[in-house]
């Protein structure tokens, strides 16, 4: 429909990088994008942390679950949500900071914002990125490696650098699965991940030669059948995020 | 630096709008580029509700805090959160589902990065966004009017439409204050807080003709000072989220 359009519905995540450095007008670039978001009245609750020491991109790959890739990208961004710049300037004009589930919810979605638009600005210079959700792993090492204060926690990453490979484009759900009118359908979202099993299936069949055949569904129950970083929230409550 | 970075630097909300609707091959395109938004393990824990009907639309600008725009734009997009999907694919699939803070976490940046991508493609498109946190004012009455099932809710609204206003771009915070290098550093967030509260001060008071003059630090204060939708957490429980 336009080059905005197309580049963003050719989004696929880079996993392996050139090792060229980001020049130092791409990166001003790239975060004055990610500062233009949305943000909720304006509290802009994050801050983003690049890691350009070799070694503490070395420690926060293997942190992460030793993905390479964040060692060997041009540029690693970590996305914090961060409530510490907002209860200092609430105290410094003299009155008490209250926080709760909404503020720290309101912090992590300023992150979100930024990071996409951070994302988007990459690729629409020939970058490629991958949002490294793994930093969650191990949030505590994380948040000692980058010496986080209280109130700022490591969101996710991102590898941001020029792409060393041609990864094809992931399929999604049907639009009618994730798109409803005036209502939330239950059949449309059903229907849609019957449809989406069988694209899945054949789009794993054909990746892996015939080897590998596994379905949306089966893959998202081998995901949750089993709690997935059940650390986060004593993680967060040790930060000094009030989770009420 | 390139015309995807002048569009996403040139962002402002709109939130004065045009009657006219948004075209279905133009929505289709937004979502589909929304689609595209990276997520976290495939999991594309989210549902967009469109929200058509005129009744429905003045209800859900009642709900936001009697913002007219919401009902008055071409579009309006409900951004939810949606586990209810993931747990169906999962109990489909003979499974237990598990779900807890990161999974919350997990489905509410998926959104978000959704929505950011569905904000650009329109915009990119020459209509005019803006974000609605006030959905979460009364997100029992938002979930009600929405029929949303257990386990989804709903994360913010998205006004879209043909703008009719030409706001001025809102400064942010100096670079420096939220790009860090190597670790969080909070001699920078201070020091450019410092800045930014001189610029927003000129802002307001070149906005208001004098009449106003306050700084980033003292709204900040005014918001924080109390709690801020404390009601939420409560609502995410009832609407099936364990937040452990």
């Amino acid at each position: 429909m336009n080059s905005v359009i197309d580049l963003l519905t050719r989004h696929r995540s880079i996993r392996k990088f050139k090792p060229d450095p980001i020049p130092g007008d791409q990166l001003q670039a790239i975060i004055a994008s990610a500062q233009m978001a949305s943000t909720s009245s304006s509290v802009q609750a994050y801050t983003i942390i690049a890691a350009t020491d070799p070694a503490l991109k070395k420690e926060l790959a293997r942190l992460a679950g030793n993905q390479a890739y964040v060692e060997q990208c041009g540029l690693f961004l970590v996305f914090c949500a961060d409530l510490n710049r907002l209860r200092k300037a609430t105290e410094q004009s003299g009155e008490v900071f209250h926080q709760n589930t909404e503020s720290f919810l309101v912090a992590s979605m300023d992150a979100a914002l930024a990071a996409q638009n951070a994302a988007i600005a990459a690729e629409s210079l020939g970058l490629g990125i991958c949002y490294i959700g793994g930093i969650r792993n191990n949030p505590d090492g994380v948040a000692e490696a980058l010496k986080l204060p209280e109130l700022v926690y490591p969101v996710f990453g991102m590898c941001v650098g020029v792409p060393d490979q041609e990864p094809s484009l992931r399929p999604r759900l049907p639009q009618t699965a994730v798109l409803h009118e005036n209502g939330y359908q239950s059949d449309r979202s059903d229907e849609g991940v019957r449809r989406y099993d069988e694209t899945t299936r054949k789009y794993y069949e054909e990746r892996t030669g015939g080897k590998q055949s596994i379905t949306w569904s089966r893959s998202m129950a081998d995901k949750y059948r089993q709690p997935v970083r059940a650390h986060l929230k004593p993680f967060l409550e040790k930060q000094g995020f009030r989770l009420e």
